[in-house]
């Protein structure tokens, strides 16, 4: 397969390259850059020396690079994956766009939350989280891939929330994220000086994952959900841990919790079950494409725990991607993620 | 004032000493550690040489530290405390308990979440949350000192549940702290290695945080208050971040809610309101005794979500401790702590 | 005493600021800030709220700022200090610089060095670091403030460099410094992810700080030295640890290093020397104005080698401007200086 | 191939375990632990999880664990593996030891170093870093893997050392090394908050890494070489820098070091010279087999400065543990070892 990245030189593209480095079934056709045209992609990441050396051309040969790749991976802010999308409308070239431009099935909520006009809006597309759009995937001209936040909440609380166990309108989701989340732009409040040995909120009551999740979970108790969503910035650069909260239904059991993560998610790979009482760390799925997954039924209060750790660059992002791929080509979906976690 | 300090060789025992050496009223008379009797505190920790080289001895010596101590900090683990407590019964000397023997009003929830037997259950203790409890801290002869976590949990909640504003059954409180918070003793499981570029939470539903909190909150509504409270660890030493999350009652509108925090903490020099819609960061209170809180209402849920940041050592433990100690010496409530945060 | 800092918003200003808040002498003036004119300077730094709460003035200000000024600090990048010294040339105002413009008695050295005209080449001007130049600061005009890597480097060497125990030619300084050493202006390859969990070497054989350090050593043995320096960059916030290296001169006894040591800094109240095996740690002098020096002689290769650690911002910066500053005064010289270093 | 591993709870145990997971030649035979036999290691390691679900055995069935085992990697505290070798020399398993006891030709050296009488002396041994020794590790029985400090550093001086170019008795190396290189062991002087935001050096001028370097220099130049290596603990996990420094020899310029490192390195996979001027770091080798190396030429003081970086638990001891075995059993040298280094 012939695969392109637009927007390389992002962690999310960079990290698309360490995954598919491993892939055998991939050839990196062309990679872009505006902002460092006509350097190596090596030059710009020196731990890609001798594994990339590629020259990154712009985005302006969209052609060109559409004619030449079999699937195009989108690494672009939001808002530009939409006119890529609708550029290569009328070609062969399958699109993951690991922003936001496709994620919405109501391009009136994208609106709402982006605060940019949607421009591609009657067309199909898929929202990429495998576990619960497998099928859809596979002949999916372009799938919407789900942001890091909404892939360790949505797999949290998806068992949950399709068995019916709980009250939807009760749901908290407390979330915190390493900093390479925020991607590579130079800005002071991300400073090393200025996140390093600190913690705090960010977008509180306010951030644009809300939706994404409430969209998700809505679709799978089949009706409306509105819930809390509270992003942090952790000093570190990878990784998420979500907590989330929600009151249990009136005779829910431990027991029938349990049942609902086992029954969802028992042929899952990359879904890691801790089971009730252990619960997940960032650590232990760095570098990997693994959801690691614990819960815990609180019977003072009626309520359950569930926390879920990614990697916010592999099962977040680049990973989750390849992964899709995988499954639009009918390729084992492990393909090239095999990664151990690394630790320490 | 000549004052001790039992356990003088944990991080609240150094940490008590950083603040105390610009206190004009104290003198130390003894510090303890059984591990390191005879040596001089600079020896096991040398940012203090030159400082502190006073050697130290063992708690046997307690009739001797009483005679010679108008106040005693102690900063050992729970259990100890209560004995210390019984012993000095008869004495003029007063304490400071930075451990959880004397934060209960009720010894048998204390009895049921530390799974030990209180000896020393019938006397008169006082919680030593100033913000709270200032006037019974004056003449206190043995105060309990808050603990990290429900310190700024406390706080974050107090204003919202003495004016009736929330409904106490929806209060879910996600805490992170740094490592220090774990004491200074050899566990595999805080080395660097495994703790650094990770997070996770522990004590999920169990942490011996919640019923102080409870007991704290249940005591300004008037009712029995049952929450949630889920501790994670930060890959960082100092510092608590509170989020607390709880349904408005209907009617209450978002100045209601920025009357609340303004009205009781008015004149409190150690808390700092943000107000609503700006969120506190543990380095912005490291090294000192604030504690920063900053708010939101979140119209779509309904829901008020409070974030509360301070450095667990100061504000969290030693500081805390100073101000207790200013309050029942009758000095300025500020001395000793007038500290700027150390930035970046 | 009335002071004034321009370029307040940098790190070592708001650290002067931390400093200051402790000194009973000291009065602000103005603060100025060309980026943020107009704002309160809690505004850019919220650990300042409710301690320091100035609006920023611009340095367009400079001869109101002067004529209300005993004191200004220059914490401005190099280049811009010799504009405010020429300007104030004829004024009582009396001027520490924390740049490099006044730190070199040769200026042709300073302009091959930072390839910029020195533009106020002949006035006085004293080296600020008190342990070498205490006499000469005292009725200082302009002092131009040691920079953070040769006062942990100069302070290391001194004693066996003005004994003749080392051959001059054969120093080599290897250092390694927190992140805030380079500043708060935005730049790519200091944001977290970059530089969190990496480690890495710059301005190899070339770096500025140098011939600054020459010029001490120079001085202090009578001849021309030259040396290597390389600075590191450490995954942290503060903190410098200089490892330095010379050859003894034969018959040089291990029993003479130490004296060296002791008999140079025996009344020096900052420097706490821990011996021959002793080696210091940055978090031991954390937050505070100490120079924590160690050393080793190793007698299978005849080198000895000197280990320093000093707070970058405060003994690097802000502390030995204030020190400077005291004595400039005729204040005792600790005042606003006590601080206990922070740790953990 | 079948391999066991001896000690494989520690860190570099683990790490080959994540290195093997991709190596289509090998099957894992036996994990052995003392302190954990009988769990399984991913109860000891949670990201294994899924992965390596094995349990545990003790070392005291080396008998049966050698009968099922082509290739046994040693992970134990030194002092074992010479049981090891020697209870196992008359049978077909071949060694890889990642500690010190077959790392020197003069086992006296080893004796004088580590304290301990060496029981397996007069048997053949190779010391397992391929960019110099790959010819013997092809045929070798027991091969003692080079370590971290040392492989970084020998490979950085190597070719000047070898093209005579320095003068080895100038020869100073700063190296720094990142946590995990300490290992696993409960320590209060590697718990977190005592090594976070914290840097220090240790073992001067008598860490056991020093003879090692020693004999391969020595080696490479044809005298006894005698140095300085002094080696520091960075508050991070993984990654070595080493900064060496060497005098050159009269009339050695720079193109002649430039060459030196092209000749020696030409074809070596897993040294990536950088060039001169241009500098390495920890993060781009992260979890990668790499070895970077840059360096520069001071004409100021005739000196050479070589940086090199590598993984200290990949190139520093799993990864080289493994292209050792890939070289002895005829495999492709990178079998297993493609892993792109992972970034931010």
């Amino acid at each position: 397969m012939q695969v392109s990245i637009l927007g390389a030189t992002g962690y999310a593209g960079v990290e698309l390259l360490r995954i598919l480095h491993n892939h055998p079934e991939v050839d990196i056709a062309y990679l872009t850059s505006e902002g460092s045209t006509g350097k190596k992609i090596s030059d710009i990441y020196g731990h890609l020396r001798g594994i990339y050396d590629q020259v990154l051309i712009s985005i302006d040969n969209i052609e060109k690079i559409a004619a030449a790749s079999d699937f195009i991976f989108i690494c672009l802010p939001h808002g530009h994956a939409m006119q890529v999308g609708k550029a290569l409308e009328n070609t062969k070239t399958r699109i993951i766009d690991l922003g936001a431009d496709y994620r919405f099935a109501d391009t009136a909520t994208y609106e709402e939350w982006y605060k940019v006009k949607h421009i591609h809006k009657n067309t199909a597309r898929v929202y990429g989280l495998a576990e619960l759009h497998r099928q859809e995937i596979k002949t999916a001209k372009i799938i919407g891939n789900a942001g890091c936040y909404p892939t360790a909440s949505i797999l949290a609380l998806a068992p949950l929330v399709k068995q019916h166990l709980i009250d939807p309108s009760t749901i908290i989701i407390d979330a915190k994220s390493g900093a390479s989340g925020a991607g590579r732009s130079a800005v002071v409040a991300n400073q090393l000086p200025e996140l390093y040995d600190n913690f705090k909120a960010y977008g509180v009551a306010s951030h644009r994952h809300t939706p994404e999740i409430e969209q998700e979970l809505s679709s799978l108790v089949g009706k409306n959900v509105i819930l809390n969503f509270t992003p942090h910035l952790l000093p570190m650069a990878r990784g998420i841990l979500s907590t989330c909260y929600a009151k249990l239904l009136p005779g829910v059991t431990a027991e029938k919790v349990d049942d609902a993560f086992n029954q969802l998610y028992a042929s899952e790979f990359f879904i890691r079950l801790l089971g009730r009482g252990a619960y997940p760390t960032t650590k232990n799925v760095r570098g990997s494409n693994y959801c690691d997954i614990g819960w815990q039924v609180d019977k003072r209060t009626g309520r359950v725990i569930v926390l879920s750790a990614i990697d916010n660059l592999v099962k977040g992002a680049a990973g989750q991607a390849v992964q899709n791929f995988n499954i639009a080509c009918g390729f084992d979906e492990k393909t090239g993620l095999s990664m151990t976690p690394m630790y320490p």
